[in-house]
């Protein structure tokens, strides 16, 4: 298992990781990574990487749906964001071929951070 | 191939499950878990298993989201199960090291049961 | 790694899919397959194939709470296609057992098309 350190810094934010996945790819040859998010207030999702305003979308529509308030049962104020991991999912798989990470042409790998700033790590796994 | 059963009690209801693959788990070694749910009216996800109201939020958020109503198409009066089932997820995927589940501090996995009470399986794979 | 083709012939539309990884099971023996979207305004799910209603009801609801608007960021026109993609998820994992695949009982594997109609693809990648 690798181990994969990310920082965020603000509450709300999506976190291109595609280079640090794609470097990591060049060392397996061919098989699938299984990158999985060990938080339960983040989330890890593959989305178009060109324009950023596509992710900005997506955590203001996200946010819209599942909005920040007091007005949950779990008292720490921050159960928008377990909510959100669980809609958005905490791993997703990758296929990799002759040490190529295999992406659509728009696409990017997003780690989501819903309750930040903190400090974050990724866990891969792969599997040949 | 491995199947457990699993018991629900109410319509809506959110069972962690986290100490039966954790015991799975012991017999493999290193690899990777895939935990499939069969039925399309239950889904799976990985969140906080310490305070239990974070799962109550999640379920009554999502809940809001995709009320119970007779105004659906499908006749059997429980679309409202089948879309929270594709929103959440049927699948988690668990990394495996010497025998332990690799989870994150807070983490646990809930069966998800949005059309209970049912007796209900998970089907777990395990790839080394 | 296995490349199919799929058509959409509407902006929004679920296609069952599951006869064709059916057919890719036959030649695998046991293992997993993972079914990959390289696409970021399309999904894939597992839900009811039984009755199509079920599908209708999915699409219609996941378009009430991401509905297809200007008013987004991305000048594109498809910010909707692409939040929906995130929420639903661009990957499955199934189990083969002797070249079956093993779904539930009402299971089938649906692409889901969020900003059609297009020429698609899905990436099917098998390990043992």
């Amino acid at each position: 298992m690798i181990v994969k350190t990310i920082k965020s810094y603000k509450r709300i934010e999506a976190i291109d990781i595609t280079n640090t996945i794609s470097k990591e790819a060049e060392n397996i040859g061919n098989g699938i990574m299984l990158i999985y998010v060990p938080h339960t207030t983040a989330a890890i999702t593959i989305n178009e990487a060109y324009d950023p305003s596509v992710m900005d979308d997506l955590m203001e529509k996200v946010s819209s749906l599942v909005p920040y308030s007091k007005n949950y049962r779990h008292l720490e104020g921050n159960s928008d964001a377990h909510i959100k991991s669980s809609l958005i999912g905490n791993s997703v798989q990758l296929i990799v071929e002759n040490g190529n990470l295999i992406l659509g042409r728009w696409q990017g790998i997003f780690f989501l951070e819903f309750d930040g700033p903190r400090d974050r790590k990724i866990f891969i796994k792969v599997l040949r």
